[in-house]
Order: structure tokens, then C-alpha cells, then sequence
């Protein structure tokens, strides 16, 4: 492929190719691992809130290729390379004003990667507020809550976030849901976690969990010879494996 | 000591003795904990919200001899026994109505271990709310609320409690503070969280963070010769060293 303007990447070992924007918001392992701990099985309906080009539902359609996944993306330009990389049903709307066809629909799970600014961005402007409004095109709690109006009675909604966001995805998921199930995301062994991901299931009222960290890479420093992914991430990154182990106490 | 009403224990290796009721709620290592937390220096008030018998107060005054501690407690039996055990301070009272003196101090740290039933508490009813309400005199959130209206700006605020209830703390918090830091502490290593400690200062802009978990026990299962205490529980519980080292990313 000779475009500019886009790159072909590969996902989970090749299974899932991906032409994205060159610019921009860009996908790379968050919507992996949002997909790897979605509990979907054969059969089951699934709504990905703000698709993008579509990684996050075409690695769980590799996983489970019986779901039935819808994706939702505001931008048509998005939209358009999410079906061209193989995400049949694919919905151009908004979460505020939803298009009536998924008005009326009610999903077995809802997954969302919102869009967000990486931590290691280094063009964040000094005012966080700012730099959030620039690229989130809505208060998270408010994306949340829009998001679990499309969920049945016991489904099941997975986020992936900054981990500092923690707060705010806990506030908006205690509204209505139980059974939230919290899974730190740390570059190593003894860090801080980067990356946070939450499961819950609406009108549970079972307890949260606070899962040990899912540690992507091994060792203390980055490794000098490129690839230093832990079993654990090469399992979910590279051959599709899913999360859901790590999401019950052993 | 031949009281059949009270037990005399040891914390800290024995450097803090502590008479307490052989009923009802107990002491053991969640005080401990959050004495650790705590990043009080000399001369430094700190108030201890629900102090009960005094084992965080006491734990606190050893690693920071010279820190001002005050412990508010609503049972007069524990506020007599946190005095006899050493802590000098004590107020008799209540967080909704604080007694005059407290109403009009503001500390430079606030910490509390708020009184809940253990998740292992096999007498713990179906109903949830219903088993709180038994034990906690005060919605969490409210108690919450009300110990940061002691706090001067920028002041910590430090929190043990149930891992489950990680959701209305960090609601509780994002209302009035920053730089929350969130410690989940397991019993093995791998095992989701039974406890969670949280620190945030109050109007800071500081964003949360998620930091590797406290491993309680060593090994993947209890050792059947007893004492089976991970290196660094050992140097909280035994040597009365500080968290503060694991409530920042290395």
C-alpha cells in the first residue's frame, strides 16, 4: 500500500489487518485488550461505542466469530475505513442523539475504548480541561451512562481508560451497575498502572473487585532488543487469547 | 492481664501495646496500614476519625513521634481505652455534629479506618444495606465528606477499607480532591485486592494514580507453619516502616 495519508497494521498476529489514519488518533493495544475481556459467546449481541476503525470489534469477531457486533463511530471518515477492514454492521451517529435503529436496540454487551489523550502525549496542553474538550467530545461520565442505556438487564459493559480516570468510570458505573470488576493495566512489575480496565453487569448488585495488575512487559527496565512483552500480553495481543482469567480471583 | 472482657496485643514487634475488647470489632493489621500511609512529619496535626482504641494513632506516634494526634471517637468505652492506651487526645463524639473544639481546628492529615463488616464475616446477612446500616453508623460517602471539611487545603486524607468500596471513595473524594492514590493491598501475589488504602490531598489537580498492589503473604498459598509474612508486610506490621515508598511510581 502506498498511502500517504494511511498506514496497514497488524493485529493479533497478523489475524486482523487494519488500514488506519497516519495522523490522529491511532489504534494500538487498547482496543486488544478492551475485546479480550468482553464475556461474549455465539450468538450474543454486541455494541462497540465509538468503533473508530473498527480494532476493538474485529479482534473480538476473531475471538468469538459468532457475536453479532454493531459498531458506533460519529466520524463518517472512521466509519468508512471500519467497514472497508471487514466490521459489517457499522452505525454513523452520535451517543447523545442516537440513530433510531439503535435507539431501539438493547445489547447482550456494550464495549467502549473513548477516545482520550495519551498520558505520554507530549503536546497535552498545561490545562488538562482543555486538552480533554479538544479531543473527548463528551464528559466521560455522561459517554458512560448514554453507553449503559444500550445494555439488557444483566449485560455487560468493558472500558478501557487512562488509569487516572479510575475515578470517574467507578462514579458513573455505581449509578446502575454491580458486579464492577477492576483490571489495572502496568508497563512492569511494581508500577503504576497506565491503562485501567473496568467490567460491570447492570443491575448487579454483586461486590467490586480489584484485580491484581496485567503486566505487559517483563523485567524491571525496557528491554534494548525490542520486544520484551510479558506471556500475558503476548497471549492477548498476538494470539487472541482472552482476558476473562484475569478477571476472577484465582 | 486476667480480664475476660479485654485482650492485650501486640503491634508493631511490641513497640505499641493495645488493650481491646475480646468482642466486637477488633483491631488487627487495617490500622497498621493506614498509620503507614500517613506523610505526617514533626509537628504536624493529624486527626484520627474513628479512632477506637487508638492503634493507628499509637502507630502513627511511633514512626512520628513529634506529629499532634487527635483521635475523634464516637463510643465512649473505645475512647477510654485509645487514652489508657496511650493516646492522650481523645474526643468523645460524633463527625455529623463535632464537638466544638474539632469544629473549629483544620488539620494538615485526616485519616480514618471507618468501622465495616469483613468481607469474611460469615454472619454477614443476605441483604447488603441492611448488614452496613447494622455497622456503620453513617453512610460512607457522608463520612467521608464530613472528615475532609477537617482538613486544611493541600492536607492528606488516607483511607482504609473493604476493596469493594473503592467506588463511593474515590466518588467521595473527586468532589473536593486531588493527587489520589490508590494502593489495593492483596494477600498473595496474583489475587484480586481484600483491602484498599487510598491517599488524596484535598484541591489538588493532581491526577490519580493506581499503584502496584501491597502483597500480604508470600506464596501462592497459606503456609501451614504459620508466619508467612511478605518482606514488606513484615516491615510495616513488624518494624513500623512507612507506605510511603509504594504510594509513588518508582
Amino acid at each position: 500500500m502506498n498511502d500517504p495519508e494511511h498506514t496497514r497494521d497488524a493485529f493479533l498476529g497478523g489475524a486482523v489487518q487494519i488500514t488506519q489514519p497516519r495522523q490522529g488518533y491511532r489504534a494500538a493495544t487498547d482496543p486488544v485488550y478492551l475485546a479480550a475481556a468482553v464475556p461474549a459467546k455465539a450468538g450474543d449481541c454486541i455494541l462497540d461505542v465509538g468503533c473508530g476503525v473498527g480494532v476493538a470489534s474485529l479482534c473480538l469477531a476473531h475471538r468469538v466469530p459468532e457475536a453479532r457486533i454493531t459498531g458506533l463511530e460519529l466520524q463518517p471518515s472512521y466509519a468508512k475505513l471500519a467497514q472497508e477492514n471487514g466490521l459489517r454492521d457499522v452505525v454513523i451517529g452520535n451517543l447523545a442523539a442516537m440513530p433510531d435503529g439503535l435507539r431501539d436496540t438493547s445489547f447482550d454487551h456494550v464495549m467502549t475504548n473513548p477516545p482520550f489523550f495519551s498520558a505520554s502525549d507530549h503536546s497535552l496542553p498545561a490545562s488538562k480541561g482543555k486538552a480533554m474538550a479538544h479531543m473527548e467530545s463528551m464528559d466521560l461520565g455522561r459517554w458512560i451512562s448514554l453507553s449503559l442505556r444500550r445494555l439488557k438487564p444483566k449485560g455487560s459493559f468493558s472500558i478501557i481508560h487512562r488509569a487516572d480516570r479510575l475515578g470517574e468510570i467507578l462514579t458513573a458505573l455505581e449509578k446502575s451497575c454491580g458486579d464492577i470488576r477492576v483490571l489495572p493495566i502496568a508497563p512492569r512489575s511494581g508500577r503504576a498502572a497506565k491503562r485501567v480496565l473496568v467490567r460491570a453487569r447492570k443491575v448487579s448488585r454483586a461486590r467490586l473487585q480489584i484485580f491484581a495488575p496485567f503486566v505487559v512487559h517483563e523485567g524491571a527496565d525496557h528491554g534494548v532488543d525490542g520486544d520484551d512483552y510479558s506471556q500475558d500480553a503476548q497471549a492477548v495481543l498476538r494470539h487472541g487469547k482472552s482476558l476473562l482469567s484475569k478477571l476472577t480471583d484465582a
